[in-house]
């Protein structure tokens, strides 16, 4: 019999609970051994929960309880968690976590200290919520050399985009009615940011390269600034425009953003719509691969966890094997370094003077037909690719000139 | 250092040998030792190969051999490939296959024997190519109980249909380019029949419920009728036309089909196109998640069979676990029990005799708009959703009647 205490009983940590009470026959034929949830940690009352004689205020009785074996820390941050994740590994106990903020933040501590320990830290939940994606990079794609990762990694900014682009509506009317539906948080800032999706692609990365990548080093841009007008100039490219989570091996470095970017119909990441995510991971041998699903959510969520607490039963004698090497200084290359395509819509008072600036500027463009009613006072262009910082230095010669009322829209293409 | 020996140097075995080559020192040190190929068996002489120093003729030189610890069979059939397997794993010598046939065939004696012998037999590149979907469904997903798997599972047919609806060919024209261009090969029984297809969806079905699924007892239906006119009601339906695998847990039995179907185009699986396979996997927790990549080819399939070699390295210490339940009888509901909605094209002497009659058959249907070129003598309509035995005899109401030159088509609609 395995026992497991659960830190955390929020969405999340209910839900694992749910799982392991509702599917423990076939979870523990699949194991090979019972599994119990034997204590929930939580300083909360839930006088009315089923679960309410599991419940306990106290860590201690979870830490000093020899009979634990598995820690599941659902508590989210990098604080109390951190604690909590540390001393279970100290004392041998097993951990799994759905807790990206952790993974991101102190991923190659708390590997490196499982591997020591002789157990497992594991946290497929992290990422992606109920699509398997950690396992795959791991295991499945193992024989792989990973080239890059391309995700859409946040249900609640893909929920918004599609209804922009479907309904028509601006960015905060979505984001508004997101809230309403339960979609979007009522302080949506990790989401509508890029944050969240940062601490993502930073895990993914850090699992393909097998080398830790410092979510603070990458380049990460929100969905704020998107508007209706720039979804009908996406149609007009044949593209739709999503939250983009790029890695990518560059020699020895890694290149990582997180930003909107047109993606062009024809790529399977297009067709990822409302609160699902989808991840291309290109490898050596597979060629393309995509793992799509629902990113977030209770029981999806709740499932990756216990996937990963019936490997640790399966495999209990063997403990942490992978740890993520940590380069000093930055491994990430400088975002002005990275080359790319820009879309670029202007506000004009002089067409012609314009059309020759843009030309002066960025060389040679192609220009985008404007929608009737806007043609009035708009152009609007595709950038040939180039490096960032040659693209921003052609943009600054853009801004303050007689011609040119506003730069209206800057959006990435993803061109790779 | 674990030794390995493939049998069959064909496109897949030649593939193995030059993944473990090519990406060696990452896939050691990711199962923590020295993989080496030792010996390669093909009774075919390869002159100029760069392997030629490691092939045999001999398969005694493998099986006698103590220090091979791991075949890999690509030999494929149910006849030499079911000999060699059943000898190494009587030997101990894990074993791992690409090999469909055998494992959709022998699959609950072989997992057997390799539990009796302490060793693994795992099988993932034989459904997918490199796409990541057994591991998968028995690990990450293992906290669900699977309520179905719905997936386009062979490249040939649906590059075939792909091409005969971007470029309204008819079926041999768009398989005589797939062979031209290597896609489809000389004898394409197998792909356009849907053998292939079946033969996979009793692989995926044998995981998820944990009981084998006879690929003999499948429906199974080709996508040779299907022609460019169905590919136009398609789109006035807002659908697409796939070779489609459909499998569901129903009670204690189990649906299971194979067949041409009208996908609707939110669909998942209607966005994958040409080679590409998609499988969807609907598990109580995790809801919908879909797996998608290329199902054939060299170096993916290869790259499965490598990440299935890494698995048992990592873990050689434990065997087969999961076996497949054998249940006496046929566990697959006869297709004439399972439901569904038809799409049906008429060719007619009399329409509003023909209509009649279609009401008095199928009672209440949707009548399809039919192309401005056919409107002279065809009619086409979806039916109500009904057992498929019902919908056969109202079908067989409308044969051999006189306003009724033709029945056409007949289409199933995938509607869950």
């Amino acid at each position: 019999m395995i026992n497991v205490a659960v830190l955390g009983y929020g969405v999340v940590g209910s839900g694992v609970v749910e799982v392991i009470r509702k599917n423990n026959s076939s979870i523990s034929k699949k194991s090979g051994q019972e599994i119990t949830v034997k204590k929930i940690l939580d300083v909360r009352d839930f006088p009315d929960s089923p679960d309410r004689d599991l419940l306990t205020k106290d860590s201690e009785e979870i830490f000093n309880d020899k009979d634990i074996h598995i820690v599941v820390e659902t508590i989210g941050g990098a604080k109390i968690a951190y604690e909590f994740t540390k001393r279970a590994l100290r004392l041998r106990k097993h951990v799994v976590t759905s807790n990206k903020e952790l993974v991101a933040t102190h991923g190659p501590e708390l590997l490196q200290l499982a591997k020591e320990n002789g157990v497992h830290y594991l946290f497929e939940a992290s990422v992606g919520g109920g699509i398997p994606i950690i396992r795959p990079l791991n295991q499945c794609l193992a024989a792989n050399e990973i080239k890059g990762i391309t995700g859409i990694l946040n249900g609640t900014t893909n929920y918004i985009l599609t209804q922009m682009r479907r309904e028509g509506k601006d960015f905060y009317q979505a984001l508004k009615e997101a809230q309403q539906n339960g979609y979007a948080e009522a302080d949506p800032t990790a989401d509508i940011e890029g944050y969240d999706t940062c601490r993502k692609i930073a895990i993914l990365s850090s699992i393909a390269y097998n080398e830790f990548v410092d979510y603070n080093n990458i380049y990460t841009e929100g969905i704020t600034k998107i508007t209706p007008v720039d979804m009908e100039y996406a149609e007009e490219l044949n593209s739709v425009i999503k939250l983009i989570a790029f890695s990518k091996r560059a020699e020895k470095k890694i290149i990582a953003w997180v930003s909107p970017a047109m993606v062009e119909k024809s790529h399977p990441l297009a067709t990822v719509e409302d609160v699902f995510n989808g991840i291309v991971v290109k490898g050596d041998a597979i060629g393309e691969a995509m793992f799509y699903g629902r990113g977030a959510g209770k029981l999806p969520t709740a499932s990756a966890v216990v996937a990963d607490i019936i490997d640790i039963v399966k495999h209990l004698d063997s403990g942490a094997r992978n740890i993520w090497t940590v380069t000093h200084g930055n491994n990430v290359i400088p975002m002005g370094e990275t080359f790319t395509r820009y879309f670029i819509r202007l506000k004009v008072r002089n067409f012609e003077e314009a059309g020759k600036l843009v030309t002066r500027a960025f060389g040679k463009v192609e220009w985008v037909k404007a929608a009737a009613d806007r043609a009035a006072d708009e152009i609007a262009f595709t950038t040939c690719r180039d490096a960032e910082k040659n693209l921003q230095a052609a943009l600054g010669k853009l801004k303050g000139t007689g011609s040119i009322k506003e730069v209206a829209s800057v959006i990435r293409m993803l061109d790779e």
